[in-house]
């Protein structure tokens, strides 16, 4: 063990003075959950507390990428220093299309003063969702201060993912409504700015009316905070500088009045709490096999014991 | 307790002699996830298992609604009697709109040998994967012999609960290729047949062709069976008679081989899985209270202590 995580600490060591190397090989073991990357959040997690997350979320196509590509360069020409975390919980199979997208990122791949990775969905379901605060912290432990969360499409995976920025950006386009319709109310509850990107298209005023009669009727609980509706063309820029102020002032409000804190406890709590269902998961996986299960399995299959009997038989058993 | 239970074995009796009421009532316990729908499951259990259950799925706004109805109605030509379950993981806000699409359906709600029954999420993530398969349990158990289980949207939820059916079938559109990017994958991986619905429109054979192309790299293991690629026209029910033909087909070809069993058998085990997992979390949750939990948590919003570290405490202090 003690020769397994040796290295771990030297790369950290290495990418806090920015290797960027090290760095990736970290988001790597964080990826791919290994028994590692608790060592990472071990390191990282007293260093951390400075960075502060964007989450940019939309359906496929909406050009989140474009947008996301023009944000950067926003920042960079103030002098600002930038990580990009493009979160991609599709399977292996569409991954290859999706980052092909991302080639227009890679304008930025050159610059020192950007970071841009894509974490995908590795191992079991939900994974993402723990990965993802693990590795904002880690680029928040080596001095990245403004880090950018990006999520493909609009399923529940990707809506909490992205409503675990500090500030959530939902990106849709002139006549978005079917694209999103299985998860509005999502996409609604999350949003701290909304931006009609491809506004050059016919449908932009409409789109727009029809978010702010959503936000009248939603009545959500935004804190008096009202989420801004801008229009952006992401393939020019036009409109992102008003996008990133969006972001500041809704950064602004929310440290103010403590929000931003509050939120952070909460997500806290909320990612301690998956933790610890997570490693009870663990234990079910061991659980669920030898010949007590077995058993109990073709008990099941014979029907003479329901699928809910036999989970409280098993769970006695270990005395959970 | 008993004062309880009393009136759920009066409901299922009562279901069981095809009171629609009850077994109304009956899937309500179900969706809420009540504890009486632990009842439900047990009495259900043992008079099942000659349901056959097929899946549609597909994106929002493709049809599914419009071609589950005319399904129905070619069910019933043919003297066959059916039940729907429509399930919908939104949240209640969009839940609205799309039962709206439903009003279709509707047009059969006063036939008898019709059942047709929504199911929305109802308490926390995932409710339908372990609900689903219990309102289906249920259907079986009171003699229902075909049930249709439509899915809004394409989502990782939606996909896997389609999924589950015997056989699935993966509605897409002309020109489908951008709604469901996301979760192609997903879909390849669970689609016994393809139907290519508003066949009417531009793009039918395009569409077919794309399909044709990514079953032959999509090299999944289909154990010899190729899916199928129809088309439809939902409104006037046109190719629906195809349709059925094609999931005849597929039943007999599964039930032959014997991979229907193997399916059935599979899917049970998974779900004992997902319901030891979620009593599990059940105890994470009674887990995650109390004094100890507080200190701990106060700890790590100090950062005094890492998430995982925390995890890693409270788990110990109950054994697990």
């Amino acid at each position: 063990m003690a020769r397994r995580t040796q290295p771990v600490e030297e790369l950290f060591t290495a990418a806090c003075s920015g290797d960027r190397a090290a760095l990736a090989r970290l988001l790597s073991l964080i990826e791919r959950g290994a028994d590692e990357a608790r060592v990472v959040g071990r390191l990282s997690y007293p260093l951390g507390g400075r960075a502060y997350t964007v989450g940019l979320t939309g359906a496929p196509g909406a050009g989140k990428s474009t947008l996301t590509s023009a944000t950067i360069g926003h920042l960079r020409s103030q002098g600002l220093e930038v990580a990009v975390l493009a979160i991609d919980p599709s399977s292996p199979f569409t991954g290859g299309a999706i980052l092909g997208d991302r080639v227009r990122m890679q304008d930025h791949a050159t610059d020192p003063g950007v970071f841009i990775r894509s974490m995908a969905t590795r191992g079991h379901l939900g994974g993402l969702s723990l990965s993802t605060p693990e590795a904002i912290r880690l680029l928040d432990a080596v001095g990245r201060e403004w880090v950018l969360v990006e999520t493909v499409g609009v399923g529940q995976v990707e809506v909490e993912i992205a409503g675990k920025a500090d500030t959530t950006v939902v990106v849709v386009n002139p006549g978005w409504g079917d694209s999103v319709q299985a998860n509005k109310a999502g996409l609604m509850e999350i949003a701290d700015i909304f931006v009609i990107n491809k506004s050059d298209r016919k449908g932009t005023d409409e789109t727009r009316r029809d978010l702010e009669q959503m936000l009248e009727l939603s009545d959500l609980a935004h804190e008096t905070w009202r989420p801004p509706i801008l229009a952006t063309i992401g393939t020019t820029a036009q409109g992102v500088p008003e996008l990133w102020h969006a972001v500041l002032e809704h950064r602004e409000f929310i440290t103010a009045n403590g929000i931003l804190n509050q939120r952070r406890e909460f997500r806290l709590r909320e990612e301690l709490r998956e933790i610890v269902a997570r490693r009870l998961q663990q234990k079910a996986r061991e659980v669920c096999g030898g010949d007590r299960w077995d058993a109990l399995q073709a008990d099941v299959l014979r029907r003479q014991l329901d699928p809910w009997g036999a989970a409280d038989e098993m769970l006695a058993s270990i005395g959970a």
